[in-house]
């Protein structure tokens, strides 16, 4: 078969991508999906797009962007502390050929099928290439974590490392992929949602948001909406060495700080959850937290290398 | 100001629309929406999209493309006997202009506060013109009707006039709107969904659509879907004089059958709702329901001109 016809999209989807019987009462082939909400739990509705040329390059694998149109929405649903549970995609090529639209379709239902994402809805057009995702997943009553509980005095943690994915993406568009880099090229073509990491945090971090306009930008929307200011030490930013390697200390931290594209959690810890925050990160090796500074009162974002003030050479977008 | 930043459009938009404290807990301005669904009901989904030359011409008022991007998917939920609540919508133009965007959000949010909607949350770019609408809707648990419920011997039932959209379309890609026309060009541009006649229908249709590919195509995915056949006589099909006036009587049949854009219900009622639905059509004097055949064993939709076979000159997609 050369190509799809549009309509059988969706449903090659949903077949690719795990049932759940038990939540789902009515998926897709109806005017709209049936789902079903366990008493106790809210609804958390994540709904983001994604473009050629502007949220990824044109021309990299249909793979990578069948991944990335779920997992920057899942991303938005871990930094809720909330569970993913099901997905309509609203899916847009300008002409259909089969083999792009089965990598396609392997990108989103691996990372649907991981995370028991189930798709219940969607639908297909011709057009420019996007993709959006409508994503609902579930929290018990008002445990979810929003970007507005930042107290005075609370830590400020980042998950992973921060910087390599915009580096990453700046490879893919010179097109200088090298051994030496790939470690970068993939952390921007398959981003992982920090899901797990999520749900551990869910009772203990005071305001969270998910990395993907860069730490700067996405910090500033924590204190923007805690009405609080802050002050981070760049020495502390979680850099790999791979990245320092490539571009050296000054760039690497500009990466990191304004560089997007990491879908890493950054989040505040109060200083009653400290122990319990420390017993986490002792009793799990597979995730790194790294401290990177402070919550203040003044309304600002003040950026410290250890005692020094530190000038950004960037121009990030301000959210004062 | 003369333009919009592309940020502010949904926050715009969710200004225009009223909020519901009681049912909203988190809105946007977060990484994603929280929400409350009462015990005792599922929630139900519809997301489609809008794309101007496909779904509309390109170039009509911007008021009746916001209107249109909710209507459709308003049409869905209905079809299903639910009522909807929240919105999520992504918003796509090539260049954001104020007064274009003030008409938009003027289409969508006079609909969506006719409705009780609040919008939870979106998302903007810059690209080719589209707008896709995710709805979460509530239903009583196992409520909902679904297309697969039509047995055999059950009525057949429209609501409305069907083909008036379908015409009103041709004459604006024809730019030829006249005081004579100006009613089909009106009910093709503010599609109104059937959103009371589904709540009445909720207890006492079989199966349900919404007309959005016209009769024959979408009675067609009922039959499909319930695994059965039908008889419609076309001389029964609800055509106002407009229509007939303008086009003749074999023409207009057609654009009944398989013009599309009505966003009118479709629905099967069983014998022995029968007496239910009479007294339910007689209680209502606004909603015009006309009866136009029914359910037949044999995998085929039959269409007969009062005694006569009638043929159907236009080519429609067979679901069959």
């Amino acid at each position: 078969m050369p190509s799809f016809r549009e309509t059988e999209i969706i449903e090659a989807l949903q077949e690719s991508t795990r049932a759940s019987p038990e939540n789902v009462i009515l998926g897709i082939g109806d005017d709209a999906a049936v789902t079903k909400i366990e008493p106790g739990y809210q609804v958390v509705t994540a709904t983001d797009v994604i473009a050629a040329g502007s949220h990824y390059p044109e021309g990299i694998d249909a793979q990578a962007i069948g991944h990335r149109s779920l997992a920057v929405n899942l991303s938005d649903i871990a930094a809720m502390g909330a569970t993913p549970v099901w997905a309509n995609l609203i899916f847009s090529v300008p002409v259909i050929k089969k083999d792009w639209v089965d990598k396609f379709i392997l990108g989103f239902s691996s990372l649907a099928n991981a995370n028991n994402v189930a798709l219940i809805g969607g639908d297909t057009i011709r057009g420019p290439e996007f993709f959006a995702v409508s994503l609902q997943g579930i929290v018990a009553d008002n445990q979810y974590v929003s970007r507005a509980g930042a107290q005075l005095g609370d830590s400020i943690y980042v998950s992973g490392f921060l910087g390599d994915a915009s580096h990453g993406r700046e490879i893919i568009e010179k097109n200088r992929i090298a051994e030496v880099n790939a470690s970068l090229v993939k952390k921007f073509l398959y981003p992982t949602p920090r899901m797990e990491q999520a749900k551990e945090l869910n009772q203990i971090a005071s305001s969270m948001i998910d990395l993907s306009d860069g730490l700067y930008s996405d910090l500033g929307k924590i204190l923007s909406e805690s009405n609080k200011g802050a002050r981070i030490d760049v020495s502390k930013l979680p850099i790999s060495e791979t990245l320092t390697h490539l571009l050296g200390r000054e760039k690497s931290i500009e990466k990191a700080l304004i560089g997007g594209d990491d879908y890493e959690l950054c989040f505040t810890v109060p200083k009653i959850r400290q122990n319990e925050f420390d017993l986490l990160t002792q009793s799990i090796q597979e995730t790194k937290y790294t401290y990177i500074g402070e919550i203040m009162r003044e309304n600002e974002l003040k950026l410290l290398d250890q005692e020094d003030e530190y000038k950004l050479s960037g121009n990030p977008y301000s959210h004062f």
